[in-house]
Formats: structure tokens, C-alpha cells, sequence
């Protein structure tokens, strides 16, 4: 069974929920965006489920028409290595942007996760898309969606070298010699490029696994080759089995061409099921979902990822309008994909509003449907495993955890039992080795 | 009981101990640093002892040279973040930089750290000495003192700025009105300063002791002006206790200047005492500390403070050498300091050293005699309280605890049970009024 390609899964932590009215529902729990301890519980749900990881996303950049989800809520670190001493299997993985913020600073913080979680910490790399952010980081302007993902890259070289300071067996620690480290065993990065000189070494060793895992949600032509260059997984949305098996195959493909194997990129659809006992009852839990929006909000929602552009000066009810050059510089593969269908569907401003606040999730029915489609995505090549963001948080995520993780269980699919205690582990990636270790050995 | 002036005192966390070559003793664990469990064990000790919060220092800028102490360690928000799921009364103080970070993200990270622990946080600004820190920084200098602290004091309003963003009662959370919060009680900061342009608000709420504790540790002339204006608590270190009772006054008067009352500012000297059953096995203990410094560590304990100038190209055994200007933009007050007792005593390179590297601390002898030098100064009026400093952790820290603070508990000195749960609580300390309610109130 062990020998049998194994999902991954991850779970999303949110506070009051991620649909646009999502915290006006029953179950949801309107202060979780701040509660530790329904973090807590969360966190320990996904891991009596024996998921790989859990995840907190995040942004900078918040306007008086954020959704409640926004407004209030933890930094991921600092709630991530507080949710570490709760639990002691699963992974940990958290978003920081690189456009706002300093390499030296962010490769120490996610690596003294990884000291603290012993070796479970992930990071989640963004650009941020939200023009505004600019606004909160004494900066004159955002910048250009291109230069992000130049910048992005060398950030990441810099930080995986920071994180290489150390070798492995640096540390003697020889009380009586007085020798606590071996000199030759500790290496000065000396980086110098277009956006940072960073001198190092950093103030920290390598954990268990080497070095934190990296995340990314790479769409656009520019993430997906930053993706396929520096990642080991990646969350994205995907409407369809059809789109997400080619971007399934082109993320290999990609990988590929930076020398890597596919097992060494994982591809992880983010999901938001909605399971009942019956179909009726789920049909049921959607309905219930689509009451709770409002157009107004609707229209909010499609704005943000245009960086909060104002659609209600829109006439609802006639065709979605021509936006120009408006959103190229945000969330571009997004907003690109909207203009598209909204063109050949000859869809209404409504209509699209209502599309992306209230989407129909593929991934809903009965606890058994709800397994065939993961099943079905998982062997047809459009996923390794699923990162599951449950809408309404205490009861979808214990929804799936509780019905549809025993099925994937049984099916010899998902493991019943955790194998490993690091992120690395549960997810089969390798230890990196350390580069100047490997200069040492090999050079 | 209650009414008698209360001591206050805080414990330092370190890894392997902060003397130079300490890490060397018997009873030190050499993997410290980066062990979560050992720092678990050191806060819950000193929440068993009722201490007013535990302590995280911190650097961003380490050579080869650097001592152990500093080369491998936790970040100070992430461990702290840890420790609060592992505590429930003792405040959390963490050092963190405003010479190289930025004021959103660290006002979010502390606001998130302080909801995590239930009003527990606190944070010990710095402006960072060592010159080479700018090089980790992508920065061509490290910036002038009085610049830095020009900076800080910025800093500091825009991040007190921040923290206000939402008031108290913004959180409606009435989901059949479908209204989540009242717009009038989010705040733009719309700050733009010399150094710092900030929009605003905060995406993370106030929390319940109102805005995360400032300490600070100032002994220069800029240093103790930004302290008088923006802390709540001062970690400073003297020789002896009429020094003590000067610097004292000095920034009782200061708080006054700025319109605050006493109470509202404590000085808390960090002391490393040495206990021991008998004066005798007290007086062996620091002798067995001596024991273990070598003259070339020394050496660089003395260049540190001097951004880690080269003493070792000076004789000995010769007058302290003249360096000019050396020193004046790393540690100013320290190596200020230094230069004059060397000059004015006439002491030799060697005793300098020696003397920076081994201090023998006023703090030494039987658990009765500590606490009677602990209650002089405190009644003397050259300390509110003591942060507690140990160089041998784990049995500095637990000698303190389990030997000392029973004695002043009993002269009714210092807490027997913990009366609050956030760390303004502990310090006697008001829940700052948000800027904008008292506008509404009173304006």
C-alpha cells in the first residue's frame, strides 16, 4: 500500500471563512480571525486527519470594502509557530509577499519555524497583487507585475543561500577543546544583484529537513516559471479536469526544463467542497451559501483582484464592461481569464459578480462523490493532492476530515497513519543538500 | 499586601547562555539555541516563579568572530509566538529592529503575537548597533545615531498609529443585519514623515491589554529621550547602585517632560546573579565562570560593543589603546563608557577586557543576600524591578526562582499568585485610550 502514489492534502485555516458572506452563515464564528484557540482546534482537526500541512494565507492591504476575512486577522508566522507547540506532525506553511519585505528577516523567520516545528515549516511565496500595498510601505509605486518576478527570483536565491550558511555538521560543540563550531563549516553568502546585496551568514542553522518548503500559486506566464523553477508545490484554482490536467502537464514540463522531476513539484488544487449526507443535502448547503451574498458584495469581490477597482459604476444587467489595461498589473492571470469568458460567454456584469462571489464547486455531493472526484482528478493526471479551503471553517473542514478522508483512506489512497514528522517526509521531497557541502565533497 | 509597591521582574530567555564563553560550562546545553523544548522549559519556570514576562533578545548581523550566544538562535516573534501556546499569565517581551524592518509588518506581527496570547506581548525596540548589519540589509551604512534614533521615534508614532486602527467596539458582528463592522471605527493612518510614508489601517484588531507593551533599553543622551517619550519599561544595566539611583531620576524626570507620571515608565536593571547555598560556594561559581574565558575571547567581547573592532592588533599589557572616533556610531553609551573607566583608572588593554568579559556581579552570594541587595535597590529607588539575566541556563534561572523569589514573596515584595492575565496587568500599567475613541469622546 505504501508502495501506491499517495495524495497530499492540505488544509486552509481561515478565520471567519473565505466567501465573500461566508461569516454571515450559522456555523461560522464571527471573531475566529484573532481566536488561538479555534486556531487550535482547526489545526488539530486537519491533523488527526493525518493531512501534510496546514496553510494560512495572507495580505498586506486591506480598504473599508474588504471582506470580514480580510479585515482582521493573524500574521501567518507568528500564528503558524504558536499553532507548532499544539501539534507535532503536520505541516505548517505560511504566505509572506517578497515585494515587502527583506530576505535576511523572512529566511530567519521561517527557519527558526522550522527549529521550532522540527523541520515542519513551508512558505508560500506571493508578489501581492494589490496595487494599494505600495500605499502601507512608504513606497511611490507598486511594482510592475514583471519586475515582481524578477524580483521574486533573486529573493529566493538569496534566501535558499542564507539558508545554506551552515553546514550540517557545523556545529562540534566540543566543550572541552572550546571549539563550538568548525570555521570552514560556516559560509558568508556575498550576494550581490538588481535588487538586494545581502552579505550573511545567517544567525541560524538548517532544521531536520534542510530547508522550509516552497509554496507558490503560479498562473501567469512569469509565476509559472518562477513556480517550476523554485517551488516544491503549488496551490491553484482550476474550474475544470480539462484545465487542470494541461496545467498539470505544463507544469512538468516546465519543471523539466529546470532539470527537476516531476515528483519534485508537486501540484495541489485548492478545493472548497461541499458535502452532505445526501446530494439534496448538499444541493441544500449550496443554496444556503448563494442566500447569503449580496450583489453589492458581489461586486466587491470581482473588484479585488483588479486591486479593489470599483465595478458598481457598472450597469448591472448589460454586457461586462471594457476594462482596458485595468488589472494587468494585479492578480494578471485572473483578471485576464475573467475578461475572456466574460467576452465569449457574453456574460452580464451580474452575471460574472454573481460567477466568481458564488462559484459552484466541482467538488460537491455525498461523502462517496466527493471521494470519486478527488480519485478521479488524482489518477487522470490533473493533481497530486488537493489543498482543501472549507468555506464555512468549523464544519467543512470536519465535514471532509470526518467522511471523505476515511474513504480515501480505505482506498488505499491516503495514508492512515503518519510515516514522518517533517513536511519534507510527508510529502516524499528530498533533504536539499547543503551547497557548499556538496562543493566539499564533490568539487 | 497588594498595596505595597510591587517588584516587577522579567527573565531573560538565552540559548547557551549570554557570558562569552559560557556555553563552555558544565551545566549548559550547547544545543540550546535552537531547542524549543528548552525554552518551554526556561518560560514555565519562570511562570512557576510568577515573573512579570520573559525576555528575547536579539541581533541581525553576525562574523565568525561572533560568540555562540549569537550564532545560532531563534527569531524572537516566532519562539515567543511558540511559547505563548505553552504559557497562560507570563508577558512575552521580544527585541526586534526599526533600523531594518518595516513598521506595518511589525506592528502587524507584534498586534498578532499580543491576540495569540491573550494580551501578553511586548516589544523592546532597538535601532541596532553593529555597523555591518547594513550589509545584510542591502543598504550602502549603517545610519547615523542620532539618525537612528530620529527614525525610531517615527517609527514609533506610526506603529502606535497602527495599532489604533480599529476601535474597541468597530466589531459589530451581526450577521442577520449583515453588518461586520461600523465603518466610522476603522481609522486611515495617512502618515507621512521623514522616513516613512504609511497608509494604513492595520489588518488585525487591537487586543485586550490595547496595544503591545514598549521597552526599551536607553543610556544615551537620544536613547533616553526616545524612551522617556515612547516606553513602558526600560532594560538597563549598571555597576552600582549610586549609578542606579542616578539614571533613575534622570528618567523619572524625562517621563515627566513628556507629561507622564512615574508608574508610567519602569526601570528594570538586567542583573546576572550568581547564587549559591554559602557565600563561599557563591564566590566558587563565579570563579568556575572565570575559569572558562580565554583572553582571546575576551578580546572580542570588547571589540563587539565597537561593531567588532580588531583589540587583538594592541598589546596587552599596555595602556588602553586611543581610538579616536572608533565605537561612536555602534554602542555609544557602552563604549563611551569604556574609553573614559580606562583612562580615568589607567587600565591596561587586558584588564579592560577581562573586566568587559567577567564582570563579577554585585548580584552574588546566598539566596538571603541577593534578595537583600534586590530589596535595597528597590527600596532605594534605583530600580521598579529586575530582569533577571542568567548566564548558566537552565540552573541560574531555576536557582533564582526556586531560592530567591520565595524570600521576597514572603517580605511581601514581589507576587505570590499572578491578580491579571495580560502583561499590562502585571506591570500596573493603563490600557492606552485609541487616539480616535477619545476624539469621538471628547473632542
Amino acid at each position: 500500500m505504501a508502495s501506491q502514489r499517495q495524495l497530499k492534502l492540505g488544509a486552509m485555516l481561515h478565520g471567519v471563512g473565505t466567501g465573500w458572506d461566508n461569516w454571515k452563515h450559522p456555523d461560522a464564528v464571527t471573531d475566529a480571525g484573532t481566536n488561538f484557540p479555534f486556531y487550535a482546534r482547526q489545526i488539530q482537526k486537519a491533523e488527526a486527519g493525518k493531512f501534510d500541512f496546514a496553510f494560512v494565507a495572507d495580505s498586506v492591504y486591506i480598504t473599508p470594502k474588504s471582506t470580514p476575512h480580510y479585515l482582521n486577522r493573524f500574521e501567518p508566522l507568528t500564528v503558524l509557530s504558536a499553532l507548532a507547540a499544539v501539534t507535532s506532525k503536520i505541516g505548517l506553511v505560511g504566505t509572506l509577499t517578497v515585494s515587502y519585505s527583506e530576505p535576511f528577516t523572512v529566511a530567519r523567520q521561517f527557519a527558526s519555524l522550522d527549529h521550532i516545528s522540527g523541520g515542519r515549516a513551508g512558505w508560500n511565496v506571493v508578489t501581492s497583487f494589490l496595487e494599494g500595498t505600495a500605499d502601507n510601505y512608504s513606497k511611490d509605486k507598486h511594482l510592475d507585475h514583471d519586475v515582481r518576478y524578477r524580483l521574486a527570483d533573486e529573493y529566493l536565491e538569496v534566501t535558499k543561500g542564507l539558508w545554506d550558511s551552515w553546514e550540517d555538521d557545523a556545529f562540534v560543540r566540543d566543550k572541552k577543546a572550546g571549539v563550538f563550531y568548525e570555521p570552514g563549516k560556516l559560509h558568508e553568502l556575498n550576494h550581490k544583484g538588481e535588487f538586494f546585496s545581502v552579505k550573511g551568514p545567517l544567525n541560524i542553522a538548517r532544521s531536520k529537513q534542510g530547508q522550509p518548503v516552497i509554496f507558490q500559486a503560479g498562473t501567469s506566464e512569469d509565476g509559472r516559471n518562477f513556480a517550476a523553477k523554485h517551488a516544491s508545490a503549488i496551490f491553484v484554482g482550476h474550474g475544470n479536469i480539462e484545465d487542470a490536467k494541461l496545467y498539470y502537464q505544463d507544469m512538468k514540463r516546465r519543471a523539466a526544463s529546470f532539470g527537476r522531476a516531476p515528483e519534485e513539484l508537486l501540484i495541489l488544487p485548492g478545493i472548497s467542497p461541499i458535502i452532505g449526507v445526501t446530494e439534496e443535502e448538499a444541493e441544500r448547503r449550496y443554496q444556503e451559501k448563494l442566500g447569503l451574498v449580496t450583489i453589492e458584495n458581489a461586486l466587491v469581490a470581482l473588484g479585488r483582484p483588479f486591486s479593489y477597482f470599483d465595478f458598481s459604476q457598472y450597469p448591472l444587467d448589460e454586457p461586462f464592461p471594457d476594462l482596458g489595461d485595468i488589472g494587468l498589473n494585479s492578480h494578471k492571470s485572473f483578471t485576464e481569464f475573467i475578461k475572456k469568458e466574460a467576452k465569449e460567454k457574453n456574460l452580464t456584469l451580474r452575471q460574472v459578480a454573481l460567477a466568481v462571489a458564488t462559484p459552484r464547486s466541482i467538488f460537491t455531493g455525498t461523502p462517496v462523490q466527493v471521494a470519486d472526484i478527488v480519485q478521479q482528478w488524482f489518477e487522470a493526471g490533473a493533481a497530486d493532492g488537493f489543498i482543501i479551503s472549507p468555506e464555512n471553517l468549523p464544519t467543512s473542514l470536519e465535514d471532509f476530515v470526518e467522511h471523505v478522508v476515511p474513504i480515501l483512506q480505505q482506498r488505499g489512497l491516503f495514508r492512515a497513519e503518519y510515516e514522518h514528522d517533517t513536511l519534507r517526509g510527508h510529502l516524499g521531497l528530498k533533504i536539499p543538500e547543503n551547497r557548499y557541502a556538496k562543493e566539499t565533497v564533490y568539487g
